[in-house]
C-alpha cells in the first residue's frame, strides 16, 4: 500500500489524467486538428540551433568520462563560472562560481532550497494565483503554505495582506514573475514595497525570511518590459531558473539556483544546496545539457511567435466579450470566467473542443487558464469555438 | 539558517570534502599522477561509442519539440516499452511499458518509491556494508533505516539477524546485488531463502513488504556470475536501475524503476511512482538521454577493463597478506583493516597518497573500500605504495 501522504496525491492526480483522456479521446471522434488544447505549458517553439549544434560540437570534441561523468554536486565549475558571468552582465550583479547551484530544471532547484531552509512548521508564502505544485513541494519537507489572496483588479502581490501574513514561523515567499497563470510581470515599484515590508519584519521578528524567485519565465517578456531582478532589491533573495521555456528544453531538466553571497547564512546554505542536490537523488543536473546551455547563454528563444498568438487570442478574446488582463510575459492568459463556478464554464468550453484548466488550480476560482504555446493555426481554428462559447453566455437570453 | 535536519548533513559532508581538498593538496604536492585517488566510484572506461552516435542520430533526426520536450511523467512510452522487452528478452520476465518508470538515475528512483512507499516511522531493512546514501533516502520520507550486520565471513545477508528485524511497521527491503561496497553477488540460494522469510513474515503479520532491488551494477559481474533477477523470486519487488556504470552515463542521470504487475497494490504504486516523480521535482528523467539509452539496450560497456583491474589489485593486496573477498562484481574490492580502527588505516594509506574510504561509511568499520574503477597504470603505479603500508602493518615488530 502507497503512503497516506502520496493517496490524496494520486487523486488529485486522476483529475488531471482524466482531462488528458478526455482530450484523447475528442482528438479521436473529431480529429486532433479540431481539439485546441490549451491546457499545457508545454513550448511549442523549437529549442534555437545554437543548443543542438552545441550538443554535436560537445559529443564529437569531449572525452565521454568528462562529457557524461560525475563532477561536483553543484555542477561543473566552468558551467556555474559562465552563468554568474552572463547573469553580472546583463543585471549588474557580482555573483561568482560558488552562488551558482545547477539543478535539475527549476522543480529541482525549488525541492533543493526548500529541502534546504524548512523544519518542519515552517511557512512559506505565496500570492494567488500561483503554480499549485509549489503546495507539493513545500509539503515534500513538512512546510506550510500560506496563501495571499488574489488582487484580481491588477494580480499584482496583495501586499496589505502578504504584511499580515508574515508570522515568526514565515521562513520563505515565493514569487513567480512572469508570472503562471496570470502572464504579468510584477512592477518595480510593488517589488520595492515587497522588500520593505520584509526588511523591516525581519527586523520587527529577528528572523531571516528568504524570498524565493522562481523565474522559469523571465525571457518570456513583450512589448520591451523589464522584469527587476531581484536579488537587487531585497538581499535574502535566492533564484530559481530553468532553461525549460527561454530555451525549450522542458524534458531536458536544466537549470539553477543563486545563493548570493548577501543572503543571511550563505555559506551554509551554499553547502547545505549542494549535499541536498545529492541526498534528494538529482545527484547532480544531467552532465551533457549544462555544458550545452553554457554554450547557448546568449542564444534566444523565439518570442515573436508567443506574441503573435498573444495579440491573437487577446484581441479575439476581448472582442467576444471576455476579460483578460494583457499579459506582459509567460505565455498564459487568465481570463474571467463568465459564471461562478470556472469548472462548469471549462465543462462548457470543453463541448466545443477548447481545453482550459480551471483557475481553482492556481487557487483562484472563478477564471481559467489559457496557455497559447500551441501553433497560431490551432488558435486560428479554435475562433468558432470562442464565438459559440461567447454566445452562450453573453448573448442569449 | 538552514533546517535542522541538514545541519547533520552539511558537516557529514564536510568531511568527505576535507578527504577530497587533502586529496588535492598531495596532487599539488606531488603531482596528480602520484596520487591514488582510489575513493570515487566515477568510472573511467568511456561510454560505448554507440552512445554518442545515437546522441548524435537524435539530435539530427529528431524534431527538438519532441526531443528536447515534455513527456508523460513516468517517459516516453516506446522508451519504457523497449526496456520492458529487453528484459523479457533477457530474464524470461513479462513486463509491459506500463511496468516501467524513467527516474533520473537509480538515486532519483530510490527516492521516487521510497516517497511513494513510507509513512513517517515506517521501517525500511538494509544489510550492512550498504551505500551510505539509502540512510538519507529512508529519512528524506521520514522512515527508518534498520540495519542487519554484516556477515564477515561471505558479506552474503545475515539472514537470521533479518528474519528478527522485521516487524509490523517493516515497509521495504533494500539489496543491493552486485553490492557496493564489497563486490558480492548475492547467491540464488541466499535470494530463495530470503524471499521464503519475507513471504512467511507477509502471511504472519499480514503486512505488505517490498523488497527493492537497487542494480546499478547488474551488468558488471566477472568469471561469468549470474546474477538472479529478483522479481522471480519474490513477488513484492521493485527494481531499481541506473545506466551510470553499465553505460559510463552517471552524470547524465538516467535509469528507471520495474514495478511489475505482481507487486501488492501495483497499480496504486504506479501511479504514485509517476506523481512522485513529478511533485518532487525531477518530473521526468532527461529526454535526450531517455531516447539515446534506448537505442543503446545491447550495447556493452568494456568489463574486461575492469576485470584487468580486479585480477592485478587483488593479487597484489592478498600477496601482500591483506585480506579480501575477490568480488564477483561492480567496481570494489572491500579489505579488512590491518588493525580495529580503519580510519587510522586510512590515514596512514594516506601518507602513502592512497585515497581509500573507511568502511564505517558503509556501516561496517573494520574494513575498507578500493574502487578500482582508475586507469591499470594508477594500480600499477600504487604498488610501492600499497607494499609500504604492508610492511608497516605486517612485517615490522
Amino acid at each position: 500500500m502507497i503512503s497516506d501522504k502520496m493517496k490524496g496525491y494520486v487523486e488529485n492526480s486522476s483529475a488531471i489524467r482524466a482531462m488528458f483522456e478526455e482530450g484523447k479521446r475528442l482528438a479521436g471522434i473529431y480529429g486532433e486538428e479540431n481539439v485546441y488544447d490549451f491546457s499545457l505549458g508545454n513550448p511549442n517553439v523549437a529549442a534555437p540551433k545554437e543548443v543542438n549544434d552545441a550538443i554535436v560540437e560537445l559529443v564529437r570534441g569531449t572525452d565521454p568520462v568528462v562529457l557524461h561523468g560525475y563532477m561536483n554536486n553543484s555542477g561543473f565549475e566552468s558551467v556555474r563560472a559562465a552563468i554568474a558571468d552572463s547573469l553580472n552582465r546583463r543585471f549588474g550583479t557580482s555573483f561568482g562560481e560558488r552562488n551558482i547551484v545547477m539543478t535539475v530544471g527549476a522543480a529541482g532547484g525549488l525541492n533543493v532550497i526548500l529541502k534546504t531552509l524548512l523544519n518542519p512548521g515552517d511557512e512559506v508564502i505565496v500570492f494567488a494565483p500561483y503554480f499549485g505544485e509549489y503546495r507539493s513541494y513545500t509539503s515534500n519537507y513538512d512546510g506550510v503554505l500560506v496563501e495571499v489572496s488574489p488582487d484580481t483588479a491588477t494580480f499584482q502581490p496583495n501586499l496589505t495582506e502578504f504584511e499580515r501574513k508574515i508570522t515568526p514561523r514565515t521562513k520563505a515567499v515565493i514569487v513567480n514573475t512572469p508570472n503562471n497563470p496570470t502572464g504579468v510581470v510584477y512592477s518595480e515599484e510593488v517589488i520595492r514595497a515587497m522588500a520593505d515590508i520584509m526588511e523591516q519584519k525581519q527586523r520587527e521578528l529577528g528572523t531571516d525570511i528568504y524570498l524565493i524567485s522562481d523565474e522559469p519565465y523571465r525571457e518570456l517578456v513583450y512589448d520591451g518590459v523589464q522584469v527587476p531582478y531581484l536579488t537587487k532589491y531585497y538581499a535574502n533573495t535566492i533564484v530559481g531558473y530553468s532553461y525549460s521555456k527561454s530555451l525549450s528544453l522542458p524534458g531536458e531538466r536544466i537549470g539553477y539556483l543563486v545563493i548570493p553571497d548577501d543572503v543571511a547564512d550563505a555559506d551554509m546554505v551554499i553547502d547545505a544546496a549542494n549535499v541536498a542536490n545529492r541526498i534528494l537523488g538529482f545527484v547532480n543536473a544531467p552532465s551533457l545539457q549544462q555544458l550545452a546551455v553554457a554554450k547557448c547563454l546568449d542564444a534566444e528563444t523565439d518570442v515573436s511567435y508567443y506574441n503573435r498568438n498573444r495579440e491573437l487570442l487577446y484581441q479575439v478574446l476581448t472582442e467576444l466579450g471576455f476579460t483578460c488582463i494583457k499579459p506582459q510575459g509567460a505565455f498564459y492568459l487568465f481570463v474571467k470566467s463568465p459564471v461562478e463556478d470556472e469548472k462548469q464554464f471549462c465543462a462548457k468550453a470543453k463541448e466545443y473542443r477548447l481545453l482550459l484548466v480551471p483557475g481553482s488550480s492556481f487557487a483562484c476560482p472563478g477564471y481559467v487558464r489559457i496557455a497559447y504555446c500551441v501553433s497560431y493555426e490551432t488558435i486560428e481554428r479554435s475562433i468558432p469555438s470562442f464565438e459559440k462559447l461567447a454566445y452562450d453566455y453573453f448573448h442569449q437570453v
